[in-house]
């Protein structure tokens, strides 16, 4: 879990994925050697912080979004929320700005928000949860596994990748507007049509702790049920633990390629986290490997 | 209103279109040499579940959606709504899972819903209102008049249409997503902007029953002006009965299309309905026959 | 500010956008022969009612908004809302039917709102705010400041402007929809994918009259922080006076352009007012000689 770890630990929130996408790129530079095959990388002018990794010949692609939530200071050191944090008083907060490195909790007043600190931060810096990264022997316990636990599970389902594509996006927890125009870029540089949306999802009455990696059946979002029941079967035919998800609220960048210009076949697959949305976002190691499992196969199968 | 009924008796959900598409090329398999011209159909890989008829040199296309609203089954009998259903206690359900057919009622309990049945219904199963079709003189009532009848009213203007679009889109009910696509293709294949939005509005103090269709000026949305204001003129110089419509809620496609990264004039001209969204909704003959010929004319002058 | 003055009295809200795209087509035929560089113009099929101007090698696209918030009457002269106006009893709005002009106040009974007239308007007729057009020593006020004052911004950089594009777009207040399509345009046809939003912020806490053009870090939509990094760079080392805003409400065409399926960078640059969308919106001149100064030269350095 060390990589998990340094990723959780980087500054990313959304609007300013550029470090997380530089990690990725240098990673990727120092294994892909070890990798069943070295994938063509897509990144740059016109994709902004985002990066697409093609392996041999793709029929899906696995979007896993780079950015995090956080909070913008305002005046005063009042900060507004970037996606949908946790904002209970007392919790840590850091960043960096003109003049150095803050760290204060979250303090509230009239209605608002502050960042308690000692002097005036910058207009328009963002902060992010302080990292508390827990390795025990069945969980994971950190801010971020929300997604950097799904970016996490492609580069794990990268080392024997034959054929797909890996999407690394943005702005997925604020408004999102990426995958809108990589997807474009997919369907039209490479024909692929079908998606699977690797995050993190909650724990709830019917998806628990320890049995498996979620498929949602739906969230906001309602992917097309024939494409989800394939991957339903797949996930039956090779005995990988999996738990069925049927929610009403929460999204993902599956609703963004629903709403593009593009014909798009989603499903969203990933492990359940309790905490959501705070420092302490709490995911099963046996999720964790049974989401690595079953996109394996998914990959080969869809 | 033989064929409407069936169109109606359908289970098609936004989300499972499939079956309301495999019906219609069923029908226009069997019907359309009767039409005055055969259409070309563009439908299957890149399409989803949609379904699109091209006739002549087409300037106009119309827009009809096949899903219906309905509930999706979640943990231990709860359900969540597909779209915007009424959810009245009693309300007779029905559906099908992998261990046979299902019905129920709506039941509710400590602010959730759920359906009444003897066994626990695998997660993610649709169920749709049970189906009491009337016809009587001057009204047809059912659940899904929206939009069975904007699809057969397309059916019904097919049968002499000369250059033209007919679109049979997916998922208008819950998120959209597909008269993006659609409207990409046919902007970039036939060089069509102007739409119909053929779909069922309300009953309200300013459209009544059996004064005509409706001629939507706004809703949610806002259509250019200009172009609602011709399809006025049209009707009226054809002396069709008809009745404007000014609205700051509801949508349609007309909001996905004008969404899109493409330019679109469009219009929702539709029979208004009272008992929206029930397992009553009620249309007067008059207006569906205004509706017919609305359309009829609007595709020849547009 | 007589030109700007003609520009409020203009009626076009969302949705009748045309007279105001008369209105610059004409401006721009009588003074282009002044300007630095002759543009080309994009308009007609395919853009609606919106107008493309193209100056040189283009860099960078700036979108300034042509409609205004307003009104639509309903059933006996009821009135919903055209955007987000202000509603308060006694504003007195203005229009045309088909029997002639109309003004009348707004009046709200059983929480509806109406216009105060003496027959009945015909359904769909848009009303405006009455214009009041105050010039003072410091000081620009009336309404529709947002976002004629936007667009006014673009006529007085157009003078001198060597290398750029300026879109005047539609549908901004409500439900937006266009620059999508001219977006898509722009980069296809010029490659162009840096955007400047020319519109109206609102005086806060943080953002007062006189302080110079507000360029904002966000408001409900995120912009990427290293390209807002740039213009606030910019903005610096020409010692053009600005003030940084902070919102997480609100919104602009930039949000438009990143829900796009092409990649924008895009920030909110404009002068703040008081009286926000409402008949007395007011600008401090100091603010609107700023935000001419910043965009003279971020179109020459970004």
């Amino acid at each position: 879990m060390e990589l998990l770890k340094k990723m959780c630990e980087i500054h990313a929130p959304a609007g300013e994925e550029l470090a997380m996408k530089e990690f990725l790129l240098n990673y990727i530079n120092d294994n892909q050697s070890n990798w069943k095959v070295q994938p063509i990388l897509h990144h740059g002018h016109g994709f902004q912080d985002n990066l697409i990794l093609v392996f041999g010949k793709p029929r899906t692609a696995i979007f896993a979004h780079l950015d995090s939530i956080g909070f913008t200071v305002k005046y005063n050191n009042e900060i507004v929320k970037i996606g949908g944090p946790v904002t209970t008083k007392g919790i840590v907060l850091v960043g960096t700005d003109s003049i150095g490195k803050i760290e204060g909790k979250i303090v509230k007043k009239d209605s608002k928000m502050y960042i308690d600190f000692e002097r005036e931060i910058d207009r328009g810096t963002s902060l992010t949860f302080k990292v508390n990264f827990r390795d025990t022997d069945n969980f994971v316990q950190s801010c971020y596994m929300d997604n950097r636990l799904g970016a996490w599970n492609c580069l794990e389902v990268a080392k024997t990748l034959e054929n797909g594509i890996i999407v690394f996006s943005s702005w997925e927890e604020h408004g999102g507007g990426t995958v809108g125009y990589l997807g474009k870029f997919i369907q039209e540089k490479y024909g692929v049509m079908q998606a699977l949306i690797s995050d993190i999802t909650w724990v709830t009455d019917g998806v628990q702790h320890g049995k498996g990696c979620a498929i949602s059946l739906r969230d906001s979002g309602l992917p097309r049920k024939s494409y989800v029941n394939r991957i339903v079967e797949i996930a039956k035919q090779n005995n990988i633990p999996f738990q069925l998800e049927v929610e009403d609220a929460g999204g993902s960048d599956g609703n963004g390629l629903q709403k593009s210009d593009y014909p798009w076949d989603w499903c969203f697959v990933g492990a359940p986290e309790d905490n959501v949305h705070s420092p302490d976002e709490k995911v099963h190691k046996a999720d964790i490997k049974s989401m690595v499992a079953l996109y394996s196969e998914l990959m080969k199968e869809l």
